[in-house]
């Protein structure tokens, strides 16, 4: 099917093709390509070697690439964009200094991350250590289902968009541990409720213990997860509930209050002496 | 004048207008824009009310912004664009764990920063705590003129490309302190080059106090600097300089190293007991 920028059927005449190809090109760098060639990029996308090169041609007149020797790479100022993203969420800038605080208070990274589809993207971190295979960062993605954030944030999420997410997004078998069973998962889901937070042991990877709290905006919507991780040879499970997730209940609901939550319940007498 | 996708005259038949406007679109999201609505991003970009329409339609298809209640805002997808950036750098996962010891063995924050035009911008940091006014995160950017990293990546960069960012974006007064002056500017670069470091107070932001050094790729060419700031209330010019930078020389010796780099001179022996 062709779809222009001026034609097409239906709702595909609001769809402007080429804006999806430049970005789609974009993402076509990555660890396994960090500098193709424009036949390169030409086969990654299956867009014609013409079109590549128009892309590129633009791209690189906005200053998004450059060419070295017949190879393209990424410059910095596609980190512009993911920067507007944490500009234009109060969210982000609110957490920040909670996130140090915890890090300082804890010596193990902190986080906040946000649902999108069946993963949670993060989207503010201070790292400690680096305690996963990956190498965690602002845009890094995980899937929800075996992440104490991804608990939090579909725990908290309307009805429907767990059904979605768990239809879309089977949950995979990650380590041995890693809760696969629906139901079990939706039980996980009503204890997190309940408890108010959630703590995750190995089911992303091995040794990899988190908690993580719900983050409300003003109308008490849960809007991010507020997340500590640490390994499991550091910390026990009993360390991270008694000592760890009272810390991020406290920060968390200072998160809140600071973007114009007013909590029901005031927690915060409960857990003065740990913040 | 009217560019088209297929037509125009010269360099400009190449121009994917349709794609520079969209990615002009999601840099219209900002701290003072968060959830503009299509009219406000008609005012802020100066495209047509039904062209913004076709952009968004297009983006939220593609999952990068989404609507509520007639406003828009940019999803955490967006995030997935400086992603493929880091991924793409093998540098910046190589530097990582070295920030994370330099931030660990100094107890202030650490950063590794590539030149853009006249800029600086963070492509990888460490945050201990928050020193600075803005809230620093990857992607942010700083004038080069007025920071250690923005000093030690002008010092190494060719004589054209110091001429240009001269030229283009002379340097402003920041603070009091700020070198503007650019002989004054050109004999500090080559102090910098001399020494194999820029220590800078206060040129950026009053009480600012930063150091860097060079780190290079298996070329030999300076691509970034390594950098650990502090405020001056909490250290001196002198720590810096005896215990601070002798640190970043060591940490970048090692990611050269491991980009590649054999350096001709062995520095590691003369600072091994500190790092």
């Amino acid at each position: 099917m062709v779809r222009t920028e001026t034609g097409g059927e239906g709702s595909d005449r609001d769809h402007v093709q080429s804006l999806e190809r430049g970005l789609a090109l974009l993402l076509a760098f990555d660890a396994e390509h960090p500098d193709p060639t424009l036949a390169e990029l030409a086969q990654l996308t299956g867009y014609s070697r013409p079109a590549v090169r128009r892309f590129l041609i633009t791209l690189e007149r906005l200053g998004y690439v450059t060419a070295h020797g017949g190879r393209w790479s990424l410059t910095p100022r596609v980190l512009l964009i993911g920067q507007h993203y944490t500009e234009s969420h109060a969210l982000i800038a609110v957490a920040q200094p909670h996130l140090l605080a915890i890090a300082e208070q804890t010596g193990e990274s902190s986080s906040l991350a946000v649902l999108d589809g069946g993963e949670v993207a993060y989207v503010a971190r201070v790292p400690v250590r680096r305690i996963m295979s990956i190498n965690v960062q602002v845009g890094t993605r995980v899937p929800a289902h075996a992440t104490s954030m991804g608990r939090v944030l579909l725990a908290w999420a309307p009805a429907d968009v767990v059904d979605d997410v768990l239809t879309r997004y089977p949950p995979r078998a990650l380590t041995s541990q890693t809760t696969t069973d629906p139901v079990a998962l939706r039980d996980a889901l009503h204890e997190v409720r309940a408890q108010g937070y959630a703590v995750v042991s190995g089911e992303l990877e091995p040794g990899l213990l988190s908690g993580a709290v719900p983050v409300r905006d003003r109308s008490g919507t849960v809007v991010a997860a507020l997340a500590s991780s640490t390994s499991s040879g550091r910390a026990s499970e009993q360390v991270m509930r008694l000592e760890t997730v009272p810390l991020l209940l406290r920060a968390a609901d200072r998160i809140s209050t600071e973007l114009g939550f007013r909590s029901p319940v005031r927690r915060s007498t409960a857990y003065e002496g740990f913040y």
